[in-house]
């Protein structure tokens, strides 16, 4: 930690600095500046958080020198440590295509969707029972009945199956039927939440809050790792801008830093930024090309007719289509990728 | 809603929006334009969510006609809805001010601030017994022991208690011992806790999320409010955008747009998005003069040996000095504040 | 400056990093930490760039210690450098209100604004005569005619006139009519311009550009101070958000950290941010109240015929309006208000 | 144009509307509704100005139903419409690398670049002879010097040369040197240096403004186009947002948005929005395979000893090694690339 002294801070204000920061364990050492002090503290208390240096009379700023994470930084592992899923996994050599409905709907919708995405080379099905839905008005899944849906879709296609958990009391539930607990934007800060996936044994898919850092991600992902469970999946699906044609921002600069700075792997869902279909095979395709582990697309029967999502739902044909796509350039970044 | 085609739409896709407007029981008017055609629907269907539309090929975009919130616009009521806390109410003729720690730290602590907070016009405690913290190594509260301690300062200085409550489970608990019961911006899109919220009878504040629209803010509202809850008070503690000098963007825009389109009461925390106690006073000052009900301040005896958010923290001397700034503001914008 | 090196930068980087620190005549101190070194460049040479450092190997990030600018530093002055416009100044005790059209489209119109404003308290005029309108049909302004409209009405009222530039080329002829040179958001950082504004000795009004950062408008203002022009106010507008429900934003915060960081006057234009005339009063109070030096008001007589911005154009009744309410708000925090 | 009517709008200021949509030679539609009142203004008069709308009484929104952009519209052609650079075109089957040092140095440098990017495949040399500096004490370039070091360098390579000219009036020298002449984001809306480029018959490269909206962008273009120069080549190179890990944040969704609803080439700077050259390649592949009609690369023989953007600037070697890698993606998106 570097701990900048305000210009007119006093000798008084910098020696009570270099106690505070001794008291914490660590080494002070003293930089005389021409315009402003400077004090370095040296040890790894990563732990002690940034308010606590900053209430410090005659402190300016902080710079902390390490990262906050420790379980996520790729300092962990120098390779990406792959989650395994049933018997695939996320984060080899392989390209994982995840795939299904926005939302479960029926026996029928779920299952032919299932089939025509394991035909295509996906290696995992998703569908929501629980919806988090941003007015109280719209339908908000099926619930135990998609979760019975789920588990019969899995039993029929041998596709693991992901779905979304919105609450640590359903997190049992959940846990019964899926292959993988996923975790929304909105709730990417619900600790309790996290806490409570932490205590399980499947892979937790962790999606990116709408405006949350790369670092507050990683620390989501570290509330899960810490209590014990390893089996993290990151998964990018656009950031909130002021831009207003797509609607999100997928940024592949996030997705290009997160594989320099975790050993977690990491997944692209291209439909949530596009919101419309017709963005979703280039959103795909720079992901693959710019080094995502998978994706998550949004695959419906019937796009017009869907509960949710629609829009930026593909067809299984538009499916297939964009896999054929996917093929050459999955290969071109040297990753296999499901006939 | 406004249905914009696409300049490509042809005759049998017009005719098919306008069956697909028809069969939800609204009426369908089709204006032929020069370069594109537009079918407006007819009636109030806000239920109907926007992708619904956008999924039916040849439709461009959508434009809605009417707020997807009802119960808590201002069309619900022309005048603000005070909101009573035991025998104080926010959103009446005088400005409420809510004070005191980021955290309960101990029994002492808590009641000097709130004896100090009481003498200089605040009109209830504020402090976290349970803290929502961004990496799962900091101190996350006192839990019970904290909610006692505040129950506590409430007997002893009769200022009712705000604390924040994380998830659905422990709704039941803070209710017994909080006045006002608080959804920090990580949870403002926790359905599930924002329907368990609807079932009790005493009063919700809900903060704004960090990225959330004012549209996304009174829905969240909404989920309380339809369960039967009326007790909603808003407040707005800031956004995240590009700016690097201050924690969060206040948005003093938002405050003066809510006013005019919900009739909830709206109050200001001007501490979050300082980051900073100096930078408090000016947002404090800015918010009473634009209109807001109240404001909720982070004062702490001794900022320095906060636990959590020293730096943005008031001492006792400060609020103080602030509340003696802020009467002629109030008077000003002739809003009565307690002596 | 400090150099924080890579976990994995070895002894020959690190001493290559403290060559370069000791070339550029600054003294170089090693500070060894548990997970990585760090190297505190000490001495002023706030000139070299930022990418300097980045580009050696084994640099991870740098952190400056000094502020990139230094002629717009409050550490050149504790107190605000008022800036002379005629005979009134703005930056003193008095709160500088600059009110009229968004565009000269008349001699009667900008008269009758002229007079309407003066009555009211306005210490300046201003009207566009050239306009940057992002769509190149729409009207950019009466150009020459518009200055001379401006000279005539201050002859007849006695307003000094603020008007923009919009190129190097035309400075020139706007500071034969003008009294204040202004640059608008989109130029904040046209260089060519500030350049050229640097050497005329008439003052400059320097809005901010609607994505600058602080750093970023303080280093536009060191271009024109650098070449001898001392005069420059600092004119915030609203940054860009994902807000959608007001024009631009208006951080409050960024008012009072420059009246922290500053020397500069900072005035704050209400009407732009706003986009609508409704929204306009409280926001000018909320600035008036955070401690503006002045505001920059739109105001029209007859809004719904204005060319430009009428939707967020007062009348001169609700100019006058806005002005008593500001009144008491102005006494609130100590500024005279003209009467 | 859709234009919504305030609830409380009472009939008189619906006919007043009415009748101004009728003086503008558009034909108006009433939709009454159930809670709010509609009317639809027929024809094609997009050179009116949203806020002429706005300003009517009883107006609360309005929606264009046309772009305001024409000439730049994909209308106009349902093709790209491939720009002529001397012997080689950017937006027609073959994938444009421009390639170049940030800032030209010196004969030497910019030769050694030149040579080394050519002989990997790239179309054209890019070079900065003026350079914007958010600092004005900062290196500004080599200005004249520049410009004939890089007419040596075309001579000596053959390859067209791109550099940025920064005001109006250096419009005609730049045209000398330069086969396409560069505006830079910070003067994407320099409305006299559009005008003044629209009057050149040499192509120019129109960089996005860091929060310039993809319609503001087209505007910018529509600037140059209506004057008469067909000849522009619109270059994303990130927007700003909250994301503090890379410079800028590369939206792929805008190229994908862009590409769709233009019919101009879009072509992708990766080094900007990296900041950092080991996320070029990532971001660089990215756009590639989203279907970028080209890229621009900062390439340096010596980063550690660029004046300019050391940081992000690929080696000779490692734009080698890119170019070796985007291959089999161009080829997977059917673009060829030159060997």
């Amino acid at each position: 930690m570097i701990i900048v002294m305000k210009k007119d801070a006093d000798e008084d204000k910098i020696q009570h600095v270099i106690e505070r920061v001794e008291s914490k364990g660590l080494e002070a050492v003293l930089l005389r500046g021409e315009k402003r002090n400077v004090i370095a503290a040296i040890g790894d208390k990563r732990e002690i958080p940034t308010d606590y240096w900053l209430a410090i009379p005659g402190v300016e700023k902080t710079v902390p020198i390490l990262t906050k994470y420790k379980l996520a930084s790729r300092e962990v592992s120098p390779r990406t440590t792959p989650v395994r899923i049933n018997d695939t996994s996320v984060g080899g050599d392989s390209l994982s295509i995840i795939a299904g409905p926005c939302t479960v709907e029926s026996m029928e919708q779920t299952l032919s969707v299932a089939r025509a995405v394991k035909a295509n080379g996906a290696v995992a099905l998703r569908g929501g029972a629980y919806k988090p839905r941003t007015s109280p008005y719209s339908f908000r899944g099926l619930e135990t009945e998609g979760l019975e849906i789920l588990a019969e879709a899995r039993r029929l296609t041998g596709l693991p199956v992901i779905t979304e958990v919105l609450c640590p009391e359903d997190v049992g539930l959940v846990y019964q039927y899926a292959d993988v607990m996923q975790v929304g934007a909105r709730n990417m800060q619900n600790y309790s939440l996290l806490d409570e996936l932490g205590r399980y044994d499947k892979p937790v898919l962790l999606k990116r809050g709408i405006s949350a850092t790369i670092e507050e991600m990683l620390l989501a992902a570290e509330y899960i790792l810490r209590t014990g469970n390893a089996g993290v999946i990151l998964c990018l699906r656009g950031i909130r801008t002021f831009e207003d044609h797509t609607r999100f921002t997928l940024s592949i600069g996030a997705l290009a830093h997160l594989k320099q700075v975790t050993h977690l792997p990491v997944i692209v869902d291209p439909s949530h930024p596009a919101g419309d279909s017709s963005l979703v095979p280039p959103l795909a395709k720079a992901a693959v090309a710019a080094g995502a582990d998978g994706l998550m697309v949004e695959v419906h029967p019937d796009p017009e007719n869907a509960y949710v999502d629609g829009a930026q739902s593909l067809t299984p044909e538009g499916f297939e289509k964009l896999m054929a796509e996917l093929r050459p350039i999955a290969q071109a970044v040297e990753r296999d990728i499901k006939v």
